[in-house]
């Protein structure tokens, strides 16, 4: 995801947008008991952080939790100051009168489990050794992102959900938490994912993370707060990156411009032309916000993702969903390209579940998730408004 | 290109096959001559490393030179030795009876100026210091790359082109070889190519270039011929050879395979899929094979392709040319798309030349021109073979 893309900033920047959440704060959850992952291995207790806007209602079943994607945090709407130079990732979809209304809805997001915006990852001290956890870090996984955010749920005091949002990673995050607790959720919206990492994607999480680890400066995932590997972080950066766009919207937003500049008639190794400026901003303003040992950990989450692998088959893994579920593609989506997601879609109708399927055809590729798009508003706003059906088959 | 992919490898390893050139030997024009390329930088003379198969004919018409690809070189047909484990990386186009009928035809392919298969380039000691170039040497273009080469075919006694041929970055060679030298070639056929490197497509190199720039070992292009930015190298040739493939052929070959060496239930970094392992090995080969300095160069000589920017637009480049013309697009193509070779084809058609083009329907993506395909031989053979129309437009 492209924290720092235009299209993920909603309003205009340096001032909180009328209209929107207004000034928020993170919080954290403490969780002071042992929690056992997938793999096997126990954290001792782990910190969520986490920020909340509008109200639990009385009957505490009007609550809406929102993933976030690789990259993402806890931070999806409002301004931490009036001085921020942007708004939470995903203001320009939720706030009061948005598609994720919060004059009606209690909305939750967290950092990810194994994250490094203020969750329990691999840069947090270990309380044993008094160090960062470096590469000691339990291998993390979806399904324990999924499990450490329901203990926060049960923590806010939240009975049932009204829905679960995510794009990308937040989309495999909020499918999972369907699936594992699937009478606590009520619906759910997934979009620009898949239900399966593909070969591509794993083959370019991979190069990420050789350039990470063959950076000195990892050195065995053992670093300074401020200092690790930054080269190798930058480059898997920057090759994500381009995987986040299209062909098209590059060829719109840079074209072949140069810059101004630029050295002589182009030759140079120096910077020439605007689109390699743009990913060396992307790549500089990464390593200043994310931990090189968390992209390791949750690239490897990614790459284990196969809901079919893991229950037998794509039905199996959905049997027990009893949420409603709208899935969405965008069509230059190349990431998760829009089979991947219709594929889900699918085979939850295939097991007689409210399943619905929409793709919008946009040019932004896989960020089009992010995009201001009143189409993608009107289908949110319509589907968590919406009265939900009874289920008429057993459950 | 993936000289390394089993595609590239039209005949069974370990065997000279029979109906090929058999065992070829390269050979080395010295071009003992100021040489002055296009940003103004000279060198005071060249060596280009080239292979011939089949045999001029008096009239010294029959010739087809063949351009490489990036990462490709003079090699393109037989083989060195009986021990070799493949053949030159087109001998399933190049060969007796073959599309490229070596029976009919003197084939011609030389190792690029600037690349490090022998012809002169970065890693080429400089006359004036004892010393390799590195980036001391000349900013080289596509354009230096197709002068450089006629002055080969001038050495060789060569008259007239029967063709000129070349796939992604060959394609761009031969393009520009017609309008360069346009009474000298009579048809062209350039695949898997564009007449403009995209954002998409400079982003690509870009990042491969700040891998290998930001290897230590790079030491601002100065390095033992058996050191240098290893890592950065294998990295940067790991990302491109994703670019090569597709979606679809990645998920074919390798889907979510598991190396059965694989530790545990994938809880680590080391390689766990087989892409991974196969990429890895991708990185490991290439940096026995290419010098880091001009994969700078070349990918930058990529980057500043552009005939419209050039000549003032794509019909004004293409005014000059006299060729006969057969463009060559592959549906999964990605990197050089079908679009962008079909644009090559209407430009020409609307400039009043004979141009034509055809879509092949592969899921191999880019390496499809590398393709073992009776559609691509029989396209590529009718063309070479027909009798020339002769020009009824004034020249």
């Amino acid at each position: 995801m492209t924290d720092d893309s235009e299209q993920a900033a909603g309003s205009a920047p340096g001032a909180p947008a009328p209209g929107g959440v207004g000034i928020v704060r993170p919080r954290d959850f403490v969780h002071p008991h042992a929690f056992q992952f997938k793999s096997g291995q126990q954290l001792p207790g782990f910190v969520l952080r986490y920020e909340t806007y509008g109200a639990l209602n009385t009957t505490r079943d009007n609550a809406v939790l929102i993933f976030h994607a690789l990259s993402g945090d806890h931070h999806c709407a409002g301004w931490h100051s009036p001085e921020d130079r942007k708004p939470g990732w995903w203001d320009n979809l939720i706030g009061p009168g948005k598609a994720v209304d919060t004059g009606r809805f209690f909305v939750i997001c967290a950092n990810v489990l194994g994250g490094c915006q203020g969750s329990t990852g691999p840069s947090s001290v270990d309380p044993a050794t008094g160090r960062p956890y470096g590469v000691t870090f339990p291998f993390v996984t979806i399904l324990d992102m999924v499990r450490a955010q329901k203990l926060l749920l049960d923590h806010l005091g939240v009975a049932e959900l009204h829905a679960v949002i995510g794009g990308s990673m937040g989309g495999m995050t909020a499918m999972l938490f369907a699936i594992e607790f699937p009478g606590f959720v009520r619906r759910v919206v997934a979009m620009a994912t898949t239900a399966r990492e593909s070969a591509q994607a794993i083959a370019f999480n991979e190069i990420g993370r050789q350039a990470i680890m063959q950076d000195p400066a990892w050195n065995n995932g053992v670093y300074p707060a401020d200092g690790g590997p930054r080269v190798g972080l930058a480059i898997a950066r920057m090759m994500a990156h381009i995987t986040y766009l299209s062909d098209a919207s590059m060829d719109r937003k840079f074209g072949r411009k140069k810059k101004e500049t630029a050295a002589g008639d182009g030759y140079t190794f120096d910077v020439q032309f605007e689109v390699e400026s743009y990913l060396r901003h992307q790549g500089a303003s990464f390593i200043n916000r994310f931990d090189a040992n968390s992209y390791l950990y949750i690239t490897r989450a990614l790459d284990q993702f196969d809901l079919a692998q893991a229950y037998g088959s794509l039905e199996k893994a959905y049997a027990p969903v009893q949420a409603e579920t709208l899935i969405l593609g965008f069509t230059s989506d190349w990431l998760f390209p829009p089979e991947q997601n219709r594929a889900i879609a699918l085979a939850l109708l295939r097991g007689g579940k409210r399943a619905s399927y929409a793709e919008l055809a946009t040019d932004l590729g896989h960020d089009s998730f992010l995009l201001e798009s009143e189409q993608l508003y009107g289908l949110v706003r319509g589907f968590l408004e919406r009265e939900r059906h009874e289920f008429d088959f057993a459950i």
